[in-house]
C-alpha cells in the first residue's frame, strides 16, 4: 500500500498560498474554496486546510475508514499550520487551537454546525491563561467547546448542557451568561465533563489529535444526516457529491487593547453609496458583537486606536471588492495587532441598494450591463414598488397571516364591503378585515386601503384580486376571529373594534395595532435605466392581467406590452350592473336571459372602450365570463330578502334558485365555456360588446388588437363551438359598423386534458394562454381555497418544496404545459402562446415559461418589472453557459 | 376525352349476377354490397344497380360534375334492369318503377333518406292504373314520389305537403290516410305540383330520367351534409370515403291475391330455438306491416295461401343462414306469385337467444368458438344477470330517469334510510326514494329493495353504490320532487306518498306506478358454457369492487379473481362503528383521536377477516381511508342534536367542526392520502387492522395475500412518505405474531399530476390501479356529482360522444393512462398495474385496458362476467388481424 502513489486529500491555506484556488468548489467545498481564494489574493487568513470531498466519499467507501495517506496528510497539514501560526496543537506553552467547520459544494442547512476552539484540555488552558492572563474567557471558551463537541460531534441532547448552565446562574442568582465568573465557569466545566462521561460512557477526549479525529468523522458523517439527506432530495442534489471539512486555526479578538474585531460592508448596504460600512469592538469576540452584549464602535474608532490594522483593512476591503467585483459582507479580527479576514462573502442589501450598486459598479466598469441584470432578485424589486413601514419604527405585532399582496397599508378597521365603501366615499382610510373575501366584496376592497382576512391561501380571492389591484393585503390569518355582525374582530383575548387603527404588512403578512409611519420609495432614476438595460436583453414578452382601465395604466406605466388576462367577471359586480346580471340568472327561458343581456351590453361594451383606449396600439386577450352562475346571487339571507324586494322575485324562488345553481366541487362544475355552450346568448353579447368597442374606435384610426379568450376548453367541440358562435357574432358586427379588426380566437389550457389533446384543439385556435392556476389544481387535485388545511404542513414536512400556486411545479404542471406547446406547435407551428396564471410574476416559472418557449407572461401589473427582470435573466442564462455568478441578495 | 379508358362506376346486380361482391363495402358502400352479395347467391334480388363511392368523389372534384362516362354507364345498366324486369323507365305500358338510397361504407344515420318510386309521371301513372286496375294504389304512390321527391331531394319543408294532406282529411272527414278515396288522392297529387312549384320556381319533372339524375345528385349531396359532416367528426370517419348510390327496381307485393309481402328472422330472437320466426301479409305493402294498420298473419298462411313462394323462401332463409353464418332479420315481398328477398342482415335478439344461438352454432359447426365470443355485447350479458319486469304485463310509466344500476324492484315508497331499514327488518319490501343520496344512507339502500333519487348522474353515490351492490337503480329523475319532511313525492301533479308501491327498471330508467310482475332470469346451462370459453381465450386478470364479504361471494361467484378495491370507508358508517368515527373527527389532539381508534381497530380487523377468508388465495388490494373527514358527520339539525346528546358535545362545537371542516371543493380537498399524512394514526390503524387480519389467518394457514393501497397520491414525497409508515407498522405486526404475510403497498394513479410523474413514483410502489373515476373528474375538471346540470346537453349536442365516467374517454384520460403505464414500467418493467374506476365494467374501457398492457381490471361484482367477455373480445381482436364479422345485437 505504501508503495503505491497517494492521493492528495489536503489542501493548505495559509501564509498568503493556498493549495487550492476558487474555482475548486467541486473538491473543496465552498467555503474551501472561498478560503483558499483569499488566501491566494495575499489577504492575511489565519492558516488552515480543507479536507477534500473525495476524502469523504472514499471514507464511505471504505466503510468509515480514511482512505490511505489521509490522516498523515492531515498531521503533515496541521504542521505547515502550526509553523505559520507559531503555535502547536496541545502546546503547554503557546497551544494551537483550531474551529472545524463542514463545508459541501452547495451551502446546505441540514449539514452540521461549527465546533470551536478544539485543542482545549487541562493542560493547554493553563498555557493560555498564562498566555491571556484572562481566566474567564478560558474557562468560557472551555466550557464551549465542551458543550459544541459533546453535543454536534458525539450527539449529547444540549439541553443538559444549557440546564447545568442555567441551574449555575440560579445558584449564583445572575442573569448573564458573562456575569458568571471565572470560578463558576471552571466548576461548570467540571459538570460538563461529568454530562459528557454519563452521556457517551467516555471520558471527555484530553487529546487534541483524536478531538480533531472525531470532529472530522462528525463532519463527514453529517453528510448522511437525516436532514441534509431530505435537503438533498428536495434540493435535487446527488448524494455522491461528499462534503469537504475545513479545519483552520483560532485567531481571539479579546487578547487586550491591541486586539479587536469587527464586521462590515464594502458599500452602504441601505442605500448602495459608495463607502466603506463597519463597525468594530475593541478587545472582543466576534460573538460579542453579534450577541448585542456591547455596542459597537464606528469604524473610525479602529483608525484611531489600531490605525494599522486600519490602514491594512482598507487596502484589502477594496482590493476584495475589486476582485470579487461586489459588494461584499466582511469579518475581521485583530489578535494584538495583527489583522486576520475571517470571513468573506457576497453582502445581503436592500433593493434600493442592490440597484445603486449593480448600476455604479457597471459605470466603474466593474462589472457589465449582464452581470448587473444578473445580480438582481427580480423578487426583490417589488419592494421599490409598494410603501413599506418605516423600518425605525416601533410596533406592535398582533398577529402574522400570509404575506398575500406586498406593501403596507394603515387605516381603520371595518368588515364588510359596504362599510368600507361608505367609508372610502367620506375620504376616510380603512382597512378590510373579512374572514375571507368573494367577488361580492370587490367594491369594498378597491376602497380599502388594505385587506385582512382570516382564511385562504396565497391565492385566495383576496390575495388574487389585492395583488391585482397592488394593494397591501394579509391573508389567511388564523389567529383572527372576524364577528361581522357585531363589528369587531379577535387576537386572542384582544378585541379591536370598528374604527380602531391596524397597520398591515403585506411583504411580511404582519398585522399591527394602531398607525405605523410609512414610507414611500420613489422610483428613482436608477429604476429606469436599469429596466431599459434589462428590457436590451428580454426575449419574452411581458403582459399584464388587468380588468380596468386603471390596473391598464398602472400595467403599461411599468412596461406591459398588451393584456394577457382580462376578466369580464369582475366588471359584472359593479353595483348599477350586478341587478342585470341577477336577472339573467334568475330568468327562466333564454328570452329572459336575453333581456337581461340587451341591458348589460352597454355597459360591457364601454368597459371595453375605456380599456381599448388605454392599451391602444397592444393586444388585449379578453377572456370570456368564467366563474359559475351561483357567484352572482346573494347567499346571506338580508342580501337575499333585499334582492327579492328589489326584483320582486319571491325569496323562495331566490332560494330555490341557489339550491338549484349550488355545487358540491363549483370549482369542477358549471363554468366557464360550459356556460358559453349551454347559455350561447351570454358570450354572444360580451363578444358583441367587445367587437362593436373595437369597431367605434377602429373608425376612430385607434388601433386595437382584441384577442377573445374561451376559458376552459377540456374538449375540441367546445372550442370548435364557441369558435364559430363568436366568429359569426364578429363577423355580423363589423358589418354592420362596416369596418375591420384583426381580432383572434384562442382558449386557455388550463384543464389537463386540454393539455392532453392540445393537438386537437390547435385547430380552432389562433393562441394559447396557460391557465397556470386552474391547471395546477386540477393537475395536483388541490383546491386552492380548501390546501390552507394541510398544505402549509405539506411545506414545512418538505413534502413539497414550494406553494405549487405560487411556484410553477415544473416536474407536474411544468410537464403538462410542455405537452400542451409541443402538440399545439406540431399543427400550428408559430402559435402564439402565453401563461396567464398568477405564475407569471413568479421569477423561477417565468424562467421556465422562457425555457418551454412561450411567447410571453402575463401578470399582475406591480409584478411587470419583476417578471420584465426575470425574462431578462433567463435569456442572458441561456446564452452564457459561463458561471456567471448570480448573486441572491 | 372519348379516347381516354373510361373508369367502371356503375356496378350492376340482378338475374343472379352482380358486377360487386360482398366485401366490396369501400366501393359499393354497405347496402350496394350486400346486394350484390345477395344476388351472386342467386337469391332473387330486384334488380339494380350501385353508383360507387369513387364516381361520387370525382363528382366534388370536378365541382359538382359527373366524371366522364358514369351517366352513360348509368343509362347502359338501367337497361340491364328494365330488360331483366321486363319493364322500362317511362313506358306507357309496362313501366319500371325505381328506389333511390345512399350507402356509405360505415352506416351513418346523418345521410339521405330513400326516394321511392321514382318513375312515376302523367304517363306512367295510368299505365300502372291499367296494369294493376288499383288506381287509389297508384296515386298513393305519386303523392307519396311528389313528398319524398320535393322534401329529400329538392329540400322542400315536408311540413308543407303534410299540411295539405292534413286539410284534405279534415275537408273530407276521415281519420286514416287510407280512408282517402282514389279521386282525393288524385287531387291531392295535383295540390302537390302547386306546392311544388311554388318552392322550387319549378315544374315536378315528368322525365324520369331528369328525376333518376336529381335524386342521384341530391345522395352525393348529402354527404356533405350539416348532419352528415358532423357524424362523420365525431366518429373520426374521413370526409374523402364518399357515399355510394343504389338505384334498384320496386316490386309490389299489393298487386292482388297472389301477391304478399312479409318480414322473419331465421332464428327465434327472443329464446333462440332454432326454428323459422316469420310473418306476412297477403296483397299488401311493406308499409302496411310497419304501420300496423292490418295484423299479420304466421308465416304458415304463406306456405297455404303462396306455397311455390313460401317454398322458396324456406330454401332461401337456410341458405342465408348458412352463408352469413349468424342470425338474420329477412324481408321480402311476393309481386304475383314471384318471390324477391328486399333485404337482409344480422338479426337483433335477446341475450339469451345470443347465448343460445352462439352455443348453438358452435354445436353445428357453422362458426367456431372465438367467432361466437365475439358474437355477444358484453353489456348485454348484464341482462341475464338481474331480476326483469315481465315483457308480458301492462305498466304505467310515471317518470324517467338515468338507468343507474341494472335490473327491476318493486317495493313500497320509503323516503329516508332509517324508514327503508326500519321496514326491512319487518320484512317490507321498499324503494328508497332521495333527492340523491350520501354515505349515511348506506344502511337503508342495503335494505331497500331499488333506489331512485332526483339528482346525481350515472356515477353518482347512489348509483356506484347500487351497483357495487347489484341493486336496481334509477339516478338523475328530475321529474320528481322529493319531500322527505312530509314523506311523499311528486311527479308534476300525481303525488305518490309513502307506502305506495312503486317499480324500478334500472335497465331503462323507468319509474312505474304499481307492482310490475317480475320475472328472474336462470342462469342456465349456456351462460356456464360460454363463461369457460371466454376463460379460455382472455389474457388481463379481472377483479372485483367489494367492500363486505358478501359482495366478495357473489363477485367470487361470478369469476373475480381478487379484490381490485375495497374501500375501507364504507365499514365506517355501520351503527355500531359511526359513533367511534365521529369521536376520532371530534377529538381535538392526536392523543384523543389515538383514543377513538383503538375503538375502531377490532371492528375493522374483523371485517377484513371475513373478507380474507371469502377472497383466500387470491389478492385483496385494500384502500385506506379516502373521503374528507366531513362526509362521517352529520349535517341536518336534527342529527347533529342527536350526535350532541349522545356524544356529550356541544351542539355548538359540533356545528362548529362541521364549519371548520367545510370544504369550498371536497372533490379537490383534504382527503385520500392528505389524511394519511396529517393524521399518520388514521392510517396506522388501519394498516394495523389489515396485518392483524392477515396474520391470523396465515396461521390457520389460510393464505392471504393483502396488497394495501394510497389513494390520491399526488407527489412522490407523499407516498414515501406513507410506504414508510406501512412497512414500519406492518412489520410491527408480523414481529408480535412471529409470522409472515407477503403483502405489498401501492398506490392509485388518479391524479394527472400522479400519471405525469409515473416514473418518480415507482419508486415507492409495488403496483398500480388507475383511478379513473377521480382521474377523470381532474383531467376534465368535471365533478361528476355537478355534471348533471350539463353532460346531457353535451351528449345530446354531440360535444362529448359519450359520458365520460361511464366510458373511458381514450384521447384526453385514456393518455394520461398511457404515460403513467409507460413511466411507470420504464422504472419498473414488470410493475403489477390495474384499474379500479368504472370503466372496469365498460366493455369499451376494458379493451383499452388490454391494449395499454395492463394485468387486470377491476369492476362491481355484477359487472365481473361482463368484463371476462370484454377481455376475451380484446386478445382475440389483438391475435386476429382478418376482419372477423362483429354482431352487435
Amino acid at each position: 500500500m505504501a508503495k503505491k502513489a497517494v492521493k492528495k486529500y489536503v489542501y493548505y491555506f495559509g501564509g498568503g498560498k493556498a493549495d487550492g484556488r476558487g474555482n475548486m468548489k467541486d473538491l473543496l467545498g465552498g467555503k474551501g474554496a472561498g478560503l483558499a481564494e483569499m488566501t491566494n489574493l495575499k489577504i492575511p487568513v489565519p492558516a488552515g486546510f480543507s479536507i477534500t470531498t473525495e476524502g469523504c466519499n472514499e471514507y464511505f467507501k471504505a466503510g468509515k475508514k480514511y482512505p490511505p495517506g489521509m490522516w498523515e496528510q492531515v498531521i503533515e497539514n496541521l504542521k505547515k499550520v502550526e509553523k505559520a501560526m507559531g503555535t502547536k496543537l496541545g502546546d503547554s506553552v503557546n497551544p494551537l487551537l483550531v474551529s472545524v467547520r463542514s463545508g459541501a459544494k452547495f451551502s446546505m442547512p441540514g449539514m452540521m454546525d461549527t465546533v470551536l476552539n478544539l485543542g482545549l484540555n487541562d493542560t493547554t488552558i493553563n498555557a493560555l491563561i498564562k498566555k491571556t492572563g484572562n481566566e474567564r474567557f478560558v474557562y468560557d471558551a472551555y466550557r464551549r467547546l465542551i458543550t459544541m463537541f459533546g453535543s454536534i460531534v458525539m450527539g449529547i441532547d444540549r439541553q443538559r448542557f444549557e440546564k447545568a448552565l442555567e441551574e449555575m446562574k440560579e445558584k449564583k442568582d445572575v442573569r448573564l451568561d458573562t456575569d458568571l465568573t471565572a470560578e463558576d465557569l471552571r466548576n461548570l466545566v467540571g459538570e460538563f465533563k461529568i454530562i459528557y462521561k454519563r452521556n457517551t460512557g467516555e471520558e471527555f477526549p484530553v487529546d487534541p489529535l483524536e478531538q480533531l479525529k472525531k470532529a472530522i468523522n462528525a463532519v463527514f458523517g453529517s453528510w448522511f444526516g437525516d436532514r441534509a439527506v431530505k435537503y438533498r432530495k428536495l434540493n435535487d442534489i446527488p448524494d455522491n457529491l461528499g462534503t469537504a471539512c475545513n479545519i483552520q486555526s483560532m485567531v481571539f479578538g479579546n487578547l487586550g487593547d491591541n486586539s479587536g474585531t469587527g464586521v462590515g460592508f464594502t458599500r452602504d448596504p441601505s442605500t448602495g453609496q459608495k463607502k466603506f460600512f463597519a463597525e468594530c469592538l475593541i478587545n472582543a469576540q466576534g460573538e460579542d458583537v453579534v450577541a448585542g452584549i456591547r455596542t459597537p464602535l464606528r469604524i473610525e474608532e479602529l483608525r484611531k486606536r489600531l490605525p494599522k490594522a486600519y490602514k491594512e483593512l482598507y487596502v484589502i476591503y477594496k482590493k476584495l471588492e475589486k476582485h470579487y467585483k461586489d459588494m461584499l459582507d466582511i469579518e475581521f479580527t485583530v489578535q494584538e495587532g495583527k489583522l486576520y479576514m475571517l470571513q468573506t462573502r457576497v453582502g445581503k442589501r436592500t433593493a434600493a441598494a442592490a440597484l445603486r450598486i449593480a448600476i455604479d459598479m457597471v459605470k466603474e466598469k466593474l462589472i457589465d450591463k449582464k452581470t448587473a441584470i444578473l445580480r438582481i432578485d427580480p423578487q426583490q424589486l417589488d419592494q421599490l414598488l409598494h410603501p413599506m413601514i418605516d423600518p425605525k419604527s416601533q410596533v406592535k405585532i398582533i398577529a402574522k397571516g400570509l404575506p398575500a399582496s406586498p406593501g403596507a397599508a394603515v387605516g381603520k378597521v371595518v368588515l364588510t364591503a359596504e362599510d368600507a365603501e361608505r367609508a372610502a366615499d367620506k375620504g376616510e382610510k380603512v382597512i378590510l378585515v373579512r374572514a375571507e373575501t368573494s367577488p361580492e366584496d370587490i367594491g369594498g376592497m378597491n376602497a380599502a386601503q388594505g385587506i385582512l382576512t382570516a382564511r385562504g391561501g396565497m391565492t385566495s380571492h383576496a390575495a388574487v384580486v389585492a395583488r391585482g389591484m397592488g394593494k397591501c393585503c394579509v391573508a389567511g390569518c388564523g389567529a383572527i376571529n372576524v364577528n361581522e355582525v357585531q363589528k369587531y374582530f379577535t387576537v386572542n383575548d384582544l378585541v379591536v373594534k370598528e374604527g380602531e387603527y391596524i397597520t398591515l404588512n403585506g411583504t411580511t403578512g404582519e398585522v399591527m395595532l394602531g398607525q405605523a409611519p410609512l414610507v414611500t420609495p420613489e422610483l428613482t432614476g436608477d429604476f429606469g435605466i436599469f429596466m431599459k438595460w434589462v428590457d436590451e436583453y428580454r426575449k419574452l414578452g411581458v403582459r399584464t392581467n388587468a380588468d380596468t382601465s386603471h390596473d391598464s395604466e398602472v400595467a403599461r406605466k411599468f412596461g406591459a406590452e398588451g393584456i394577457g388576462l382580462c376578466r369580464t367577471e369582475h366588471m359584472f359586480f359593479a353595483p348599477e350592473r350586478i341587478s342585470a346580471v341577477r336577472e339573467m340568472i334568475l330568468a327562466d327561458d333564454t328570452e329572459g336571459r336575453k333581456k337581461a343581456l340587451v341591458k348589460l351590453l352597454p355597459m360591457q361594451k364601454s368597459d371595453f372602450i375605456e380599456i381599448f383606449r388605454v392599451m391602444k396600439g397592444l393586444p388585449v386577450t379578453i377572456r370570456l365570463l368564467d366563474p359559475p352562475l351561483h357567484e352572482f346571487l346573494p347567499h346571506a339571507e338580508e342580501d337575499i330578502r333585499a334582492l327579492a324586494a328589489s326584483t320582486e322575485v319571491p325569496v323562495e324562488k331566490l332560494k330555490a334558485r341557489n339550491k338549484a345553481l349550488e355545487e358540491f366541487n363549483p370549482m369542477l362544475g358549471h363554468r366557464g365555456c360550459r356556460l358559453g355552450v349551454t347559455y350561447p346568448e351570454i358570450y354572444e353579447m360580451q363578444v358583441r360588446a367587445i367587437m362593436e368597442a373595437a369597431c367605434e374606435l377602429s373608425k376612430q384610426k385607434i388601433k386595437i388588437i382584441p384577442e377573445i379568450m374561451i376559458p376552459l376548453i377540456g374538449h375540441v367541440n367546445e372550442l370548435r363551438m364557441m369558435r364559430e358562435l363568436t366568429v359569426k357574432t364578429a363577423d355580423e358586427v363589423q358589418k354592420r359598423y362596416n369596418t375591420k379588426v384583426s381580432y383572434t380566437v384562442g382558449t386557455m389550457i388550463e384543464l389537463p386534458r386540454a393539455a392532453i389533446t392540445a393537438d386537437e384543439i390547435a385547430a380552432y385556435a389562433d393562441f394559447y394562454s396557460f391557465g397556470t392556476n386552474d391547471l395546477t389544481q386540477t393537475a395536483f387535485g388541490l383546491s386552492r381555497d380548501d390546501a390552507g388545511r394541510f398544505l402549509p404542513y405539506y411545506i414545512e414536512k418538505g413534502i413539497l418544496e414550494n406553494d405549487p400556486f405560487v411556484t410553477l411545479d415544473q416536474k407536474g404542471i411544468g410537464v403538462l404545459m410542455k405537452i400542451g406547446v409541443e402538440k399545439g406547435r406540431k399543427v400550428k407551428k408559430h402559435m402564439k402562446m402565453g401563461i396567464c396564471g398568477e405564475h407569471g410574476g413568479d421569477p423561477q416559472s417565468v424562467e421556465f415559461c422562457h425555457k418551454i418557449g412561450l411567447d410571453y407572461v402575463s401578470c399582475s401589473p406591480y409584478r411587470v418589472p419583476i417578471a420584465r427582470l426575470a425574462a431578462a435573466q433567463s435569456s442572458l442564462k441561456e446564452k452564457s453557459k459561463k458561471d456567471l455568478s448570480r448573486t441572491t441578495v
